[in-house]
């Protein structure tokens, strides 16, 4: 069956099937009073002028029109909430005196532990769907609030139900997210490398590995082993690094060959040239910064020294329990000084290159999967100012209504 | 008739009919597993335990319920949008060449110039109703985008227009936004106190009177005249002051007995305790700060000196597009230091006050409207902690469902 979406006020894409950067990715092409045709699911065309006939014809009404959004870096699937720690927090509690009243990373890990199957499952499905209703048709999710091989395997078993409702949803591997409490770090190194990676490849429920390499969690040596362990079991590397100090997360990135290397709001040039030099995609996760108070990051000098820059939310109960794509974008542009046209570029095609999806999403060509937003904005420009409220008003997955 | 609504997991709200500062601001009372009964519009009684007998019962589902919010200091009657800025701007062009293109506050003044009443109402409707999504059931408009005496009362006319939609709306006259084009200062500031404030209050169609006094807009002693004459009219003073520089704008507010003083991000201690001693709300408006950049104030400091703050959007296309009062309220938390119990008061029963409306509204306590909000939240700090979506679940305006 054919439909053809017309009176698109403008359709807004970046274009191509690998992550762009710098110039490119202010490239991104726009189409004014256009059409896009697709059949079972996948684009024919799109242009501007008068639209083609089809089966179905769906109005867009002047509106705004881009690829639907792909948040690559999200840690969707725990237990419990932590909304009490912001409330210490801002009565003025030190993060110290948070944890010595049970808060911080590993209350996730108890909740997570504790939680069923069944339960985290129907919770993710909810934030998931809240996601949906904010324009993000493709999603990253990582384990990592376990620690333990049972409670990875639950949380990526979540994963894998959930992509019966949505099969682009990209797995990853985050048993080295923290030290599991009271284990020597070593030895946890170990258990991960020669347990709990293997048994985890064996289930065939996650794609991708990544560490959180920084200072006071895992060195950049412990992360490459650890990666290095993961792509022996056909595991693509990824990494955490630099959101606290500098401490190699980027040159190790490059040297496993990481997809992509997040967060980076500490990254110097020498780290910039290594994910250029090692064709590693940097993930910006502005909403984090703004959540946390922390810098943001250095976007522009990632794209003046040629890395292609993704941007996602970061989606998680502790450091920016945040399902709004289009904020993270807006917040990027605002403290990344990314254009409306880069920002778009990094929550489309850049984030389906991060999770090795960009063959076949992230833009609206020819080919490509049909899945796309219709914004209530005249255009892209507007979509990134308007921020606050949900702009999405129509979200179409292989063509098929589903907002 | 009477309605209940049972299974609240937390009630909160803020107490009383007056604005309230420092520990009063922080003893919002909270009651859980509670009820709220209320009748042809007013709300009976609140409490825990048992939900006594109505002719409707309406199932909270165990999520936090509020007052409505408060929205008390918008800009929402405009022609165009700005959208194009933002773009600019982050391109890397200054803000005087943005001028010089067409753009800032008097592209907007020729937009509303040239807009009829009718498409300034259709427009602003809209904006209002997607406030109201985001909980907001009672709000302030400022006119000001005219700088003429046709187009300012074409802007007070709308908002008189949607009152017959929501009658919780205060008119504001703002002639004193900025200066007209080629006008000489006091020659406009002539114009306003003889001609344009007298008609305006002919019209009827506005109880307060306002004015921008900042460096390079209104001076003190222009904005103390302009201000005066309102009173003089029966026009209740409020005041812009302290967003760029301190030039004695808290001061003169407390002189002219302003109502609220409003903006003071760069309000220091000698301000805050003008504020204080005149018994002057200030309104804090942190989702600008967030979008321009700038120093959010010391909301602290305000709270210390014993001054009760009030927070709103301060919605306007230039330096804030945003509509969402609850954003605003967890950048207040975050970047203000206020707890999720004084940000509540602040954008309820405080934002009342600043608008003349805190007998009637901004808590829920008998013989108040029965104005609320049920949130996707399981409690205060979580509505704080969960920003960037939508949590407003179903939101009633004098015990009538409205979303």
């Amino acid at each position: 069956m054919k439909r053809v979406f017309f009176n698109i006020g403008e359709l807004a894409t970046a274009t191509g099937s690998a992550a762009v950067c710098g110039c490119a990715q202010s490239s991104v092409r726009k189409l004014h009073r256009a059409w896009l045709l697709e059949e079972d699911g996948t684009i024919l065309a799109a242009g501007e002028g008068a639209a083609p006939d089809a089966d179905e014809a769906i109005d867009c009404k002047n509106k705004l029109v881009t690829a639907g959004l792909v948040d690559c870096h999200t840690h969707l699937v725990f237990g419990g909430w932590r909304e009490h720690e912001l409330a210490m927090k801002l009565q003025g509690r030190t993060y110290l005196e948070i944890l010595a009243a049970g808060g911080g990373i590993l209350s996730t890990v108890r909740e997570t532990r504790k939680a069923s199957e069944d339960a985290l499952y129907e919770k993710t499905r909810a934030l998931m769907a809240e996601m949906l209703r904010h324009g993000t048709t493709a999603l990253e999710i990582k384990s990592g609030y376990g620690l333990d091989l049972e409670t990875e395997r639950k949380q990526l078993r979540v994963v894998q139900r959930l992509k019966t409702e949505n099969p682009d949803i990209a797995a990853t591997f985050l048993g080295a997210h923290a030290f599991p409490e009271g284990m020597d770090h070593e030895a946890y190194v170990d258990l991960l490398c020669r347990e709990m990676i293997p048994e985890i490849a064996k289930d065939g429920v996650a794609q991708f590995c990544d560490v959180f390499c920084d200072d006071g969690v895992f060195t950049a040596e412990q992360s490459e082993r650890i990666l290095n362990a993961g792509k022996r079991c056909g595991m693509i590397p990824k990494m955490h690094a630099d959101e606290i100090k500098e401490i190699g997360g980027t040159q190790a990135a490059a040297r496993v060959g990481a997809i992509s290397c997040d967060h980076l709001s500490e990254t110097g040039r020498a780290g910039m040239e290594a994910l250029r030099d090692g064709g590693v995609i940097a993930v910006m996760l502005p909403a984090t910064s703004f959540y946390l108070k922390k810098p943001y990051g250095d976007f522009r000098g990632m794209i003046d020294a040629g890395v292609p820059v993704a941007v996602a939310t970061d989606m998680n109960p502790g450091s920016t329990p945040n399902l709004s794509l289009p904020f993270a974008m807006t917040a990027a542009c605002l403290y990344g000084r990314l254009t409306p046209e880069e920002v778009l570029c990094g929550a489309t095609l850049n984030g389906a290159a991060a999770i090795g999806m960009a063959d076949r999403l992230g833009t609206l060509e020819a080919g490509k999967q049909a899945d796309l937003v219709v914004w209530d904005a005249d255009n892209l420009d507007q979509l990134i100012y308007r921020y606050g409220t949900n702009r999405a008003a129509a979200i179409f997955k292989r063509g098929a209504r589903k907002i």
